[in-house]
């Protein structure tokens, strides 16, 4: 603290992202990364990438990326907004939409950024419990809002809710905008991007981070109306300019372009999830039914926080967070096979399991 | 304009950056960009990188970027900050520590995104007038305030103050922070780093997009004492995790690391600056003396804005301002010494040069 900072960051508390241990050998379970590469196209950008181009600024529109995802997903250009990992989009998305002076209502478990956001922007907020068997009930989205997020499928929960509950809220909440945050979505549940054509008030967002292996190059993006893009360019545009640089956008182009290579490595984790939830099932797991790159389990007898630090004694690396609710589960991110097998073999040496 | 949009944002005015036309045969004399490509040690970053890894998030806090940083500014690693670009390190600047009941003071003419944070952040500020020849005199920076930012060298003027101004006024202004943004410095001006230590309330910004030729890479960093450091990282940490990519990290590095290379650029830019300039005073231009990438010239007879349409119609693109004051000049980047023969031929064509 110190009396040159403004007075209104004094109090933050900010997100606390999954460690990035800096030592080799772990099994990294912890941070939702996928298992496998990018598609070889990325290579192929990298390595035939005219560097001199580098000198000049990238294109501030990211036109070609958006016309990339508007083909994939069947809408115009300006339905599409990119930035700097779903992170930023998100940042953009709570100043740009969601400030209002009527409260945003959200999951009282979601991912925890956005409470960062709402203390930074000063944002009016109603946090809605889950239900015993934590799910969203959007039948408790009601009422008066200046809007809607919640993730789908949720996280740290891993659980999904169909298109047909989405739609209905859709149809009953018409005056606020609603977000879904789906940086999971491709690992078997429905995305809301069809519906977008039909309801002005929805904002998609997604991420390349999880199933197209390219957390470290940051590509995010939405799909909305284009008078909701409208206010997240504004903004964006009265924040930085340029926030993709040249290679995010290239790489980010390659690895949508490669259809097989995507449902090849998001149908390898879901059959490995699958394996992974059956084998902590028969250790006495309770695994939430996912459809995330990730599963959250609780042990019926061994504190997840005991569970983390013997993982970690073995280096293999596991989220736990200590929020009320949930902080006696474990958040495993799910990599390859061999690593889940480890994951399984050095649980079985547990004493207690 | 939406009923969705939070109401804060509707009568936000983006920044407007220099045009990045999408056709080719172009002379871009309009963006300050770097004629020359990076230094060599980029292309082999992104020929060697190993592309498995981009399945991972990058290093949130950039450490090997930071104290290559450091070790050149002779500072430690906690006195350096990055961004992704010198435009978010500027906007997290304006976030974190410029946010106060006093008035902020800058100059009236000045890079223009920085009447943009004031806006989005609805920041009380005080603009203060250049005197009649284009110079920041810091004598009139006095007074309560709750920060003071110019840039030095000051955009679009060129001109550049020395050391031992800048340093009366850290002397005389000790209890608010003192932000100076150096994206030019490189092309002959003083950086005022080396008072890093001595001043607890100075910040320095600087960037690779102009003298390291990365602007498509977006790289920007800050130095200052460790509590100012951490009151960006907080907010940082607030807004977005992640928002250097692995290539940007590793390309900034190979770039900072190549001094030879970085002395022969900047040293080339310099000369072909005094030719430029010669040049054109004997066109009946009256150019402002320059320690920039650019040169800031009005004519004597012919308005700016008839010349940069004349130059346009010959594929040469200049910055040209609308503001009230300067908006008889233009804003020529430096560019090879072929580009800027071109303009001059270009201009001596013209029939009232």
């Amino acid at each position: 603290m110190s009396r040159f900072w403004s007075p209104a960051i004094q109090s933050l508390v900010p997100y606390t992202p999954g460690e990035q241990p800096k030592v080799d050998g772990l099994i990294k379970l912890n941070t939702n990364e996928n298992p496998f590469p990018p598609a070889p196209g990325v290579e192929a950008v990298l390595r035939s990438f005219d560097t001199e181009r580098l000198r000049l600024y990238p294109d501030p529109e990211c036109l070609a990326l958006k016309q990339a995802l508007a083909k994939e997903a069947d809408l115009e250009h300006n339905q599409v907004f990119v930035g700097n990992g779903s992170d930023e989009v998100l940042a953009l998305t709570f100043m740009a939409l969601l400030r209002h002076t009527r409260p945003l209502l959200l999951p009282e478990t979601s991912y925890s950024f956005y409470n960062v956001y709402i203390d930074l922007f000063n944002i009016n907020a109603r946090h809605i419990p889950l239900s015993d068997d934590f799910r969203i009930d959007l039948d408790d989205y009601c009422g008066e809002n200046g809007g809607i997020i919640f993730a789908n499928p949720n996280a740290p929960t891993s659980i999904s809710l169909d298109l047909n509950a989405i739609e209905t809220l859709l149809k009953r909440n018409t005056e606020s905008v609603v977000v879904i945050d789906e940086a999971y979505v491709d690992f078997g549940a429905e995305s809301a991007t069809r519906l977008v054509n039909s309801y002005p008030n929805l904002l998609v967002i997604q991420t390349f981070s999880k199933s197209r292996s390219l957390a470290g190059m940051r590509v995010g993006f939405a799909f909305g109306h284009p008078e909701l893009i409208e206010a997240l360019e504004r903004v964006k545009n009265s924040f930085n300019s340029y926030p993709l640089d040249m290679l995010a956008q290239q790489t980010a182009i390659a690895a949508l372009e490669d259809h097989d290579y995507f449902k090849q490595c998001t149908r390898t984790i879901m059959e490995t999830r699958q394996w992974t939830s059956t084998q902590l099932e028969q250790l006495g797991f309770k695994v939430l039914p996912s459809h995330t790159n990730f599963v959250f389990a609780s042990h019926t007898r061994v504190p997840a926080d005991t569970l983390m630090q013997y993982l970690r004694e073995h280096k293999i690396l596991v989220r736990h967070f200590t929020k009320p609710g949930i902080n006696n589960h474990l958040r495993i991110t799910i990599g390859t096979t061999n690593e889940m097998q480890s994951l399984i073999d050095c649980l079985r040496t547990h004493p207690e399991l």
